[in-house]
């Protein structure tokens, strides 16, 4: 279960082609193109005149200078060792000095859709790409919400943090300067399939708000608190957590009286043993508080990157010995569900 | 065409073996040994004590150490760890603390020739190292020519840029910033093999001189100018640029009237996807004209600079998918041609 | 006889397993736990409350994480990422969350022997682990006796190092700069096979005493001088170097009049390729005579650091061409029966 060298198959997984992945903040691309590696493929990333997002192969199909290198020229992209150009489609349309354009002078286009601030990408089978299927990351552009956000790159295979989201028993140990001293850990969590997702809930009834959520939410006395998290395959996964005055209804989805956040994951494969990690951190709270901005940023960036180095760690001692086994423990079943869903998913894909 | 891997081969592309590689600039060969890779072999440079040039394997016989580690005492090359001495034919001629030296104790021994300021060597069979064979480069050390030079260590194969010097193409894209910028691009060139040679020839009739000719030349008027360059097997090319007043004969071979530049380039192999790039800049006109030298080496380093910057992301793209197919342009008739050449070469070496 | 790499066996030559090895300097092992790669496996060492060291496999059983990124828990050791606890024979005594623990759930032990200031493993089978066997290295803590010690990361097979020292004409060349004016050089050596061990002898008699030999030693006149050494199978050496008055039975096995030292070397393979180097420099003269401890420190340090270069270029020289043949000296003779007996103990060991 440790690595994706699948002992069954006797080769490394493969990544879920036919999915949405997140391939850059919307900000990222601007005037010049830029460069990304994702799913093992590289794929360059500009604007047309109109602002639409375009992804395209990051590959001349004349001499394989990578196109990032070149520049934007209207709405075409322009190699920038010998200036052939590519329209949207990655059509080759102009080869300076001559008239006519071999017909297999293309290169590969992938459907991106701009939503949530981000700008997702679809590297499977074109026809696929349903911009319906984006998952749902509304908070981050929400304007009853407020999301500090941040970009780590993950030294591990994307899988590994899936793992680690999913599993709430890591925080005592990983997070013992930041958020591990809650009283959460004790508690009981419930975990349901939900389709192909994954829904993982966890309530702590009629006892003290946490510091943050006391000053926030200004209570006075004992809450009712919630940490749920939804795991959408490939990679996307949403905590809601949060805190409403005792028998106010929360627990019945009634959450008038109390404050919310979504702590808000998207993971894109780079390598095999490398990943993008997107993240952001939604309040519907003390909305123009910058200075709570500020202690929410800071607080989730330093917890997610305690996570970032000890997966780090943790994939170069699996890349020592990629065949040892291993054992699971209870904390692990969100985890081994969503493999155990992602080996479905790719199963089918590789049968249709 | 893209990589030294051959599909149809199903390995890497041999080196060419026979034939004169540049080792070093003769002056960088002095006191001490100095390490060098060609062709993927560890050689090691030195001078006898009446100054002649000498190349052995970079490798004692006994324990590998490299023999550039040890020092030179008298016409021996002494290896630093237990003090074995190699003659100038790779020979070993003592063994401190013993009286006998096994006969299978030596080493290989290269070939070499000074000319031109180089050293160059011989990597094949030593019975055909023939000196009458060296590439002509005497612009390097005319007392008609002023030549700066300069070298850069490429990463990429060498070939790649031979396809870079015999392509006209990606002057305007790669040298935006430096020659680019000039009106040679719209004329067409013509490729002609020469035995193993291949001659590109490009006229620009009756046109206004660039700035630097227009100086150095004096020109008041138009001119004939010539974009010439010639391609020796495996790796020499020389630029013949220049221009002359209109109608002076230029064309038929008169230059008297005009004036040169050999823009001189020689590139050995260091690995499959490195290499050692040896230029010069030589001109025949303003010779003691030092700020004019100074022009000519820091606009010549800087393009080809360019070049240098550009083919390592190609190499970087090329191994990244090596197996990738691709097209050719219009513009790459010369490097194809360089192609075919170099291909029947190493089969014939292959079958001798 | 260059490299790991065995033409035979067409394979890596294994480490012999059933051995004692160095781990560590014994003040390394403190409050927190330590990584180390011996034989090529990762090795995390800690203390008991009670001081005993413990060697244990660096990896959880769960989800790999290195454990020496953990913290020790009174005798347990803890995983940093989800809190499993580990004995000190590396059974998995707790794992947060959950009241049941799989009896899979164990990591490997190695026994350990804390002797002479070093930790010693045995990574072989645990029964064989005959503390009695432990190479003498009593001079490190002999209250006779004055050790300056150091360590080194060797770049290298510690193979390489085994042969050099078992070889001394390299000292000429290596230690120009150090030792290598020892009039030692032309003196012929003896080597004996004692069972597994071999000794290499060396004596100068009637000779002027080395200049830092006088100055201990008070002589006024020609001494008597020894270089002995032993190696003992796998990577232990101890060097016997001293002098005597001449006559005064120093040869016979009677150095009441003179003044010795224990030059030792215990190696630790890391990887095929690398190899942890603990030294010591050990007198038993001018015990508290600090300034002699400083010189003996920094030469032996000096010298050491000159073997330690050369091994790391001839690796690389052997890496890149592993195959190659190569030839022997008669100064090889020492290393050339160390890498027989090692050979005959591997092959005991493939077919217990």
């Amino acid at each position: 279960m440790l690595s994706r060298y699948d002992h069954e198959r006797g080769a490394v997984m493969p990544f879920l082609r036919n999915a949405w992945y997140i391939a850059a903040w919307a900000e990222e691309v601007a005037d010049a193109p830029i460069a990304r590696v994702l799913l093992d493929r590289p794929v360059v990333l500009y604007r047309l005149a109109d602002g639409t997002a375009v992804a395209l192969e990051d590959r001349c199909c004349h001499r394989a200078l990578p196109l990032s290198l070149g520049r934007v020229v209207g709405d075409r992209l322009q190699c920038g060792y010998h200036g052939l150009e590519f329209d949207r489609t990655g059509a080759c349309v102009n080869v300076p000095g001559q008239s006519t354009i071999p017909p297999e002078a293309r290169i590969k286009c992938y459907p991106v859709v701009e939503r949530y601030r981000w700008i997702w990408i679809w590297m499977g089978e074109p026809d696929r790409a349903d911009p319906a299927t984006v998952p749902d990351f509304h908070w981050l552009d929400d304007p009853g919400w407020v999301a500090p956000t941040g970009t780590f790159h993950l030294a591990a295979d994307f899988q590994r943090l899936i793992d680690n989201l999913l599993d709430f028993s890591h925080v005592q140990f990983v997070h013992a300067r930041t958020i591990g001293t809650d009283a959460v850990v004790g508690s009981q969590s419930k975990v349901t399939r939900d389709g192909n997702a994954i829904e993982i809930d966890r309530w702590i009834l009629d006892s003290p708000p946490p510091p943050l959520f006391a000053r926030a939410g200004g209570f006075d006395g004992n809450v009712d608190r919630w940490m749920n998290c939804r795991f959408t395959p490939p990679s996307s996964v949403v905590f809601d957590i949060g805190c409403a005055r005792v028998g106010t209804g929360a627990m019945d989805g009634d959450r008038g009286q109390g404050i919310e956040i979504r702590s808000l994951h998207g993971i894109t494969p780079e390598t095999a043993t490398s990943a993008h990690y997107f993240w952001g951190y939604a309040r519907d709270f003390a909305l123009d508080d910058e200075a709570m901005t500020a202690v929410l940023r800071d607080g989730a960036r330093a917890t997610f990157a305690e996570d970032v180095e000890i997966l780090a760690h943790q994939q170069a001692a699996i890349d020592r010995e990629v065949e040892a086994p291993g054992i699971d423990i209870n904390g692990d079943a969100g985890a081994l569900l969503a493999r155990r869903i992602t080996e479905e998913l790719l199963a089918a894909e590789a049968s249709d």
